[in-house]
């Protein structure tokens, strides 16, 4: 089972910054230091953080105040040793050449440990801040294809052994060893290479969470981890089948994709402290917050409707399908109100919630990862570090003891981690 | 006197790899820790890093396979605790709305010793690698004039304070001390706000390097430090005065810019021991590699003069006016051949080497410092770490027991190294 933790510095849930003794910045090195120590001694796989382009004052508190993710997990590379540190970057508002170096550079910097989420940018409250209009969802993807291929191919410009540094002869660079990549494509052209060497893992390794038609088919075809949003095990099954099935399409085996759906653990001694602390969490939701990141989920305003009113069947939005697909599903199934909506949403920003004693936790987990529905889970603490700490410290013993996960680090790259082979380049090998 | 470290892997020569002892990777951590820990040995106000887009095999060694800059940064942020960090970010290949995020990122994790270097990106070679043609010298400049003020508006878009956390009654935010930027202009339209708060120094400290006159005129105007391309002390009063005399009408004052001539110190326990360094040095330069650099200096290809013919007068080249106006003024002044040009360009890339006992080298810099030539230097080792260790072990106790260089940080962030005032936000001052 593979384990990967999301970093939010105020906690996943929406208000868990409220709660006693809990983290309420995002924007300290010691806490994301703090966490990240917790994810080691853990022995998570990766330390994960999203990424927004935009801001407002009713929005998440980590997502108002935030450490930009590169920078970020550069300052974690320097300060942890094995933990896999992967982030966001958008493939709407960058370009590929800057985002294959700064990726190439976390992978040098970390010793082989570096991730990146090719996503397209969701919000359309980003595009003002790059003079830009939001494209449509389907646009946006033939952009994200074409990117992800364009810094894929920029990290095979080098060759392993390319840097001979002969102190003798002054011979630094093996020319033979690098060469341009000379991309003209429908978006970008972009000649290459690098500035940057072969990375310790080859490449870094590609996380993925489109649940689209075409977010499906760019991660069977490139990803290496997707991160999935689900409510219910069946759904979560045939997720996870869709996705695996297409990867012999493109070559490639079920196993060099690790799914991993997004997870709130609420930890307690008895199912009804769980259930309290829930309540405790779900009591500090600020109903405007809760609005605003609804209204993002669903790509409209939900200010309008009655909280006591059912949800009605709504279509996906142009902007995520993941999280419309699995909230909507899921108030279909459970004949959910508008009120119960915005506690799922500052719960845990439309991921699965699950209440309940170390064994009740690690008898789901295990149900899941057992059942085809899942290679391991992101965990997203509510709040940090108490719940953090109590997932640690409690449920991945437990996990332990069922032999479902490691009980030491058997390597130091997060490739190693995930059991994944070095990747071909396309150019050298 | 203020000092700074111009930080690449292999050296700051072309070929000081090649001297006994040398780093000879630009892709190391263990390496850039080791040089930031000698910075802060020496209590010096800052590291910098250059940075380029492109790569070739002819290349200085430490342009072709190199960290990214500000992933680099955030990595020493978590590892050193007094230390500026300072680094180029183009102008003309990224987005306000990123750079900001970046730096303000950097200098929230170095809790207040980010510096940006606002360049215009001077080398036509990184175009290609962006699906771009390469901008002219003068349109660079209007552009990275609008790019400075939308990145220094968007570090204004927060006060202090704005983040109250307050855990009673759940406002996280007061919405009165954040606001948008609404930048509509010839370049870029930038709504904001950025997703990250005040900075610890206001906002970020302002690197500039640029010599032509819209150069000037945009570090007249924004910069807190410059870094100024110098062979000659006569040149370096003259530019100085030129640059400090324009401050007024942007209503500052001159002690408001630290300008820091590039130097290249070769020392030796006496004059012939330093030459002999030098010649060492020399004598390791390829001749390919300082060619393709001068060329890129002089924006001419070189490689068609004969060695042995004196550098005739050449125009100014469209891709920097700095580099080249030191070094054809000086190869006039001393009647250089094509070969001393290139042996200058090896050493140190067109800034000024001097080579001398630690008295010369601090007589030296003493006269700059005191006749109005410079407000410190930065420094630019040949070679790590010896050279550097030298400089710190041996130069800054002689300046210290002249006065001249502070004893002990006072402060801990660049800001207050500098001696600058916290700046006005433009918004809520």
């Amino acid at each position: 089972m593979h384990l990967g933790v999301f970093v939010l510095g105020t906690g996943n849930h929406i208000a868990g910054w409220r709660m006693p003794g809990a983290y309420d910045s995002f924007q300290s090195l010691p806490v994301i230091q703090h966490i990240a120590r917790i994810a080691e001694r853990g022995l998570f796989d990766l330390l994960f953080l999203g990424d927004g382009l935009q801001a407002g004052p009713n929005d998440h508190p980590s997502f108002t105040a935030r450490f930009e993710p590169i920078t970020m997990l550069a300052a974690l590379a320097a300060t942890t040793t094995h933990l896999g540190l992967g982030a966001t970057m958008s493939t709407s508002y960058a370009e590929p050449f800057n985002v294959a170096r700064f990726y190439a550079s976390l992978d040098h910097l970390s010793s082989g440990r570096a991730a990146w989420n090719a996503v397209t940018s969701s919000n359309p409250r980003s595009a003002p801040n790059f003079g830009r209009h939001h494209p449509p969802h389907d646009a946006r993807y033939r952009v994200a294809e074409e990117f992800v291929d364009v810094v894929m191919g920029l990290w095979d410009c080098w060759d392993d052994g390319a840097i001979v540094a002969e102190r003798d002869t002054g011979r630094y660079i093996d020319a033979s060893k690098m060469r341009a990549l000379d991309h003209v494509g429908e978006f970008f052209n972009v000649k290459g290479p690098l500035n940057i060497g072969r990375c310790p893992q080859g490449r870094p390794i590609i996380l993925q969470a489109g649940s689209s038609e075409p977010g499906l088919e760019l991660a069977a075809r490139t990803a290496d981890v997707v991160f999935s949003v689900v409510q219910d095990i069946e759904e979560a099954r045939l997720a996870y089948r869709s996705l695996k099935d297409r990867m012999p399409r493109f070559g490639r085996r079920p196993e060099e994709i690790a799914v991993l759906p997004g997870v709130m653990p609420i930890l307690g001694r008895t199912r009804q402290e769980a259930r309290d602390v829930l309540d405790q969490l779900q009591s500090f939701v600020n109903a405007t917050n809760a609005a605003s990141l609804l209204s993002s989920r669903l790509g409209v305003d939900v200010s309008g409707f009655a909280l006591d009113d059912l949800v009605p069947d709504l279509p996906l939005p142009d902007t995520s399908h993941g999280f419309a697909r699995a909230m909507l599903s899921k108030a279909r199934r459970e004949g959910m109100t508008w009120r119960d909506m915005h506690n799922l949403t500052g719960a845990a920003r439309g991921h699965w919630v699950i209440a309940g004693t170390v064994e009740d936790i690690a008898d789901t987990l295990q149900e899941w990862f057992e059942t085809g529905a899942a290679d391991g889970f992101n965990i997203l603490p509510a709040w940090f570090p108490g719940a953090f700490d109590g997932f640690v410290d409690e449920v991945v013993p437990e996990l332990q003891r069922r032999g479902l996960f490691r009980t030491q680090y058997t390597g130091t790259t997060l490739r190693g981690h995930l059991g994944l082979e070095m990747p071909r380049n396309r150019f050298f090998d």
